[in-house]
């Protein structure tokens, strides 16, 4: 038998001989309150020996005691500390409110400024006894308080003397589902979706509880179940009452449900001759649907609206204007408390003006137009949730109108499933980017959490990367995605690599050993993702439609702001898109330092070089590089850095259970050939332009441009395969 | 609090309290292992005290071990027997090959007439141990035995002494697996493919080879892993590499794979002008496409072809018959030891025709004509999966062409995900069915077994219902229906409810309080599903196109043979399809015996009656009740058994885990919900035509027809969304 044959007959058979029975498949996400060990043991263990419930039970209440149950059970590796009405000894845990409780009430603790969501916990004295306390005005603020108290076991912080109050700076904590109603996904990575609408309402997946539990564990209070690209039918009584019965299982998590409304719904199953919003019979119908809707599900939590944008149906339809079409919505859910977050992701096919200064031009006159209960959701950069874009212009542009951060948690343009890319980093970079709006210091999170323009009606959106996969996400990585989200909706001034750190303990494990490697490369994946696919600024330039892989020679098509090269601009003189004023002068969308930094060569990061400048071949970069060099450069660390993230994982073999690491291993081989695949294309093909060599010591492409322009992917998960199946 | 809400409330808070530790899913299928009780455990430890593996190891004899071991160690509820090279004592069990086991060889066992995969299973005794046997000509064989020694003590067998013997009756045991390259799966209703073609060939999901293992266990050695409604993109290199690494870990198992095949790949993919089976390049193409195959799949199993069926290309395009296209294929695969299954399920709709003679009368001239490697693969009945089909004419009616039966696994026309239809005593009546092609005795089994015409070649297919649901086939008693095909794969001749019994031990529990109940329900579920969807022999009642609940008012649209109208002939005068000699004579395609049986209806079973006849609503049948009483009757019957299995259900609680006994409750209860629809909406229609009154004591439909016939489902799993989301 030749070796290579025999090399996987050894690897087929261990394959074979796995462990089958109930591996670490991933479903436990990150609460899996694995068993603690030594000196730590001994001391959790005394400083957890019971639970006291509140006196007054509730759905929430009880989902505590069984969240603690589980987790103290799991964690102290022994059975569950007792529950017990009062404290006994050293080491209860007491929780509920002061309404719940009357033992807290008699604690008289200082619950001011938690809002609706916050908590405390609290080392106290009680009848003699060292007890801890987990408070909060409300009982979905225990429940947090109580997955904070487990995070900290979980990660191994010390627990004594605990004085921690947390509320969160954000007050909508969104989840979006891009998910169809046939359980397709639109950009979609992790199987299909978990809403199984055929078998609602009758039938409550037990999935859906514990999803309302992971949203919970990391503070989310909001989900929008359907696509942005809606159908009305979400909107008939079939729908609507299987979604009350969604709406049903998460309230007692504290997590709302949302819609996508399609505009045109009075028309499509309304039966009207129209969708304007200014008519009456139109405005009557939306009021209509949302008694119906709040008859059912009085928490509901109100409409997210994706309006004359890529096709989608729109007051413009109808020569009215976005606040038109958000207001009369808001209108509709505000006598029930609900909201309206429309989405500002609007440019125009008829519009020849930058795509990334649209928006802007469409909303900023709106300032000031919206109702209340509307909150105007923004995407973090001007285009499409590139692996790299400057903030959007938006932010700090609208004082008198709430603004919400909308993130991609599903990687559509980051490696989908496969690819390790922690976006803490990203979603960072965002929030404190700094707008200028009311001088140095007004950060995108200052905005997004109301801070700088004083606005209490507050918003986070991130669209979700979850599916039917048994790991959730996709991917184990991936998982931690949901989670930053998550934390950073909560707080968005926290650090990612914080973050980062307490996931890994409590998804993988606490071994430093293991902890600070694999931090360092969730930290730079996302860099080097930047690296290999768009580096310097550079945006879009995946393949059409799909987006699997490089296509920077994407042109032609119905639209050319679709394009690569619309973006790229890649032609004999250079590459980039001059934003200037020499070019579309987008950057006076920006607050003027902002603008002058991004405007100055001298200034502007090379990180979004190409974002805003054309730039000839030979322009020496701060490096001393010409810009072709820097630009190969760039494509080859974004490969390193994945083969050192490949290499260090390879070292960390035997530190978690096996049928994880397999899985990471195998996705890493993957995503280092598709970073190879990335680097090569993209200089393969910029090279055309350049018509300049490799600097000395680079490989050149594998194969040549026509190679990589014929690559054929009909079938790549997240998008609607096309009639015919052709690659186009 | 009004006391729905309290109940609501009480069970939201049950809900949450559940255990959620790794609850039983239904992933390990009838492989569960659980640990024996009393006595018989005492027994079972001393019958299984040692495992020698054979000397010489292989991929497959590893594959045994570890499954002797998992399935040992499960059940005796203790450590694996240990492995030991030869017996040490009482209780060995030696598995292995004359060839890879010297100590199998010194027995001298008889292993003639087993075949590629037969074995036995044997006491006796060596150097003055008590030992068991397992051995066989060959690895796979062997295998198949430990499976079968294992169901031994899952079904609480006696052990000794043991003198087994089995071999299988059909040579290729083969699931069909209608999913899409973008994972939707055509009439599939538990989640998307398990096929995750983007990730092959880098990732092997452990999904495979639990997928493989499960087939194993129940004598499953082929699988078709594309849709018959194919894609030639199955047929390029990169789908080819996917498929390989799939056959790789499968082949330990003894599971080949075959593709369907689109008969115009040659155009599609091939850049050829045509795909005329007798063009010589299109035959060169085709040679030199199995070669690639074969180079990359040395065990690839061969082709499954769907031609000029639905709009599928095949060599009628070219005026060429389907011997010409099968036999094409045949020489492309006949020097790697392929084989080609071509599909007998055609209609024309051109052919006005009764749409249940098209198949017969194309395939008939055929026989003989086709190569010694093609089998023709006939579905059970002449329509397409009904509910109830009399067994399809061209059984018995090829004697110089082997056939292979094809049923249908997945309930596209049965109830989808929720209904619980035990489908064995519909596979086992068209097994039975006596087609009298040599006389009496001549049954379907016979001709599929290859006894009756003496053919070697033989095959049996079933539609896969497997997906991505964690429960595999999207209910936990969908299990049954795979288990149940490939225990009849093996051999026909067994008894369904034998198979029933064995699976509700393996999959649930060996109490005989549970057992026998369960049992009954599985053994009424499919004549229940008749009666309340399709009695007295009516069939193609669905809606359209997504088969979902009644439909029987369809008619219209592209072609007649697609709706209900044309199956149920309802008129004034009377229902049934005439399909006698005053009508479309489809009944003479039966044997003379059969025929005149089915036309004369004083002899004609009752279950088949409106198949072969049209008659007057006031029609007096054997039980004295009039046609449209007996109509109503049966229908009613049908809900009522659907309340009977759901009580007998209710009576069962505690009897297994809450996880999947709460599930079939609620499956249940849906079912319960769509079968009185079923028979409302149908008695509903049909009473517009019989102007009769129901029988006394039978209530009337709880809607009027127009409710019926304008509810809209415009998003059924498996199958397509149709553009614009409208219902029909």
């Amino acid at each position: 038998m030749p070796m290579r044959a025999f090399i996987r007959l050894a690897l087929l058979t261990l394959a074979v001989l796995r462990p089958a029975a109930h591996a670490e498949d991933g479903y436990d996400l990150w609460l899996r309150y694995r068993p603690v060990q030594g000196d730590l043991l001994t001391a959790y263990r005394a400083a957890a020996t019971e639970i006291v419930p509140p006196g007054t039970s509730s759905p929430t209440s009880a989902i505590v005691s069984t969240e603690l149950s589980r987790g103290l059970g799991g964690l102290l590796g022994s059975a569950a500390p007792p529950a017990v009405p009062a404290p006994t000894r050293d080491g209860s845990i007491v929780f509920g409110t002061p309404v719940s409780s009357p033992l807290i009430a008699r604690l008289h603790l200082n619950l001011k400024g938690l809002g609706d969501d916050g908590y405390v916990i609290r080392s106290a004295s009680f009848a003699g006894h060292h007890i801890t306390v987990i408070a909060a005005p409300h009982d979905v603020g225990v429940l947090y308080g109580a997955f904070h108290f487990l995070r900290l076991l979980q990660t191994h912080r010390p627990l004594e003397p605990l004085e921690l109050s947390s509320a969160p700076r954000i007050r909508h904590r969104v989840l979006d589902h891009w998910d169809n109603l046939d359980r397709t996904i639109e950009r979609g990575y992790a199987g299909e979706s978990i809403w199984d609408w055929q078998k609602l309402p009758d039938y409550l997946d037990p999935r859906y509880t514990d999803y309302a539990r992971a949203c919970a564990s990391v503070g989310i209070n909001g989900t929008v179940l359907n696509n942005v690209n809606a159908s009305a039918i979400s909107l008939t009584p079939p729908y609507l009452r299987k979604l009350a019965a969604l709406a049903d299982v998460f309230r007692p998590y504290g997590l709302h449900v949302y819609l996508s409304a399609r505009f045109s719904a009075p028309i499509e199953i309304g039966g009207l001759k129209t969708a304007d919003p200014l008519d009456p019979a139109v405005r009557a119908w939306w009021r209509a649907k949302s008694d119906e809707i709040y008859t059912l599900i009085p928490d509901f939590g109100g409409f997210l609206v994706k309006a004359n944008s890529e096709g989608q149906p729109g007051p413009q339809d109808y020569s009215r204007t976005h606040a038109d079409g958000a207001n009369m919505l808001a209108d509709a859910v505000a006598p029930h408390g609900g909201i309206v977050m429309w989405r500002a992701f609007v440019y125009s096919q008829e519009q020849p003006d930058d795509r990334a200064k649209q928006a802007y031009d469409e909303f900023v006159p709106l300032d000031g137009k919206f109702r209340d209960n509307v909150i105007l959701q923004v995407k973090n950069g001007p285009i499409d949730f590139q692996p790299r874009e400057p903030f959007h212009p938006l932010f700090g542009a609208m004082p008198r109108t709430p603004l919400m951060l909308e993130v991609q948690i599903t990687k559509e343009y980051l490696g989908m499933a496969t690819h390790l890319v922690y976006l803490g980093p990203l979603f960072e970079e965002t929030l404190r980017a700094d707008t200028y709006a009311r001088g140095k210091g007004s950060s995108v999170a200052k905005v997004t959490d109301g801070s700088l323009f004083g606005h209490p009606r507050t918003g986070i959106a991130g669209v979700a990367n979850i599916g039917s996969d048994r790991d959730w996400t996709g991917s184990h990585f991936n998982q931690a995605n949901w989670y930053v989200f998550g934390r950073l909706a909560w707080d968005p001034l926290q650090s990612s690599r914080d973050i980062a750190d307490e996931w890994v303990r409590m998804t993988f494990s606490n071994d430093p050993a293991f902890v600070a490697p694999v931090v360092g490369m969730m930290m730079s994946s996302r860099e080097a993702a930047v690296d290999y696919m768009t580096p310097l600024g550079l945006a879009h330039q995946m393949a059409r439609t799909t987006h699997y892989g490089p296509g920077p020679w994407v042109s032609g098509g119905p639209r050319a702001d679709w394009t690569s090269v619309y973006f790229n601009r890649a032609d004999a003189q250079g590459i980039g898109f001059d934003r200037t004023a020499t070019g579309s002068n987008a950057v006076v969308q920006y607050a003027p330092p902002v603008a002058a930094k991004f405007t100055d060569l001298k200034r502007i990061p090379d990180n979004l070089l190409l974002w805003f400048h054309h730039l000839p071949w030979d322009y020496k970069m701060r490096s001393g590089h010409t810009l072709w060099d820097e630009l190969v450069i760039h494509y080859s660390d974004g490969v390193r850095t994945v083969g050192d993230m490949r290499r260090t994982w390879a070292s960390l073999a035997g530190k978690i259970d096996s049928h994880r690491y397999a899985q990471v291993s195998t996705f890493l081989e993957i995503q280092e050939k598709e970073a190879r695949w990335w680097r090569d294309a993209s200089i393969a093909y910029f090279q055309t332009f350049s018509h300049q060599p490799l600097p000395a010591g680079f490989s050149p492409p594998e194969h040549d441009l026509h190679y990589y322009e014929t690559l054929c992917f009909p079938y790549v998960p997240g998008h609607s395969p096309l009639p015919g199946e052709k690659c186009q």
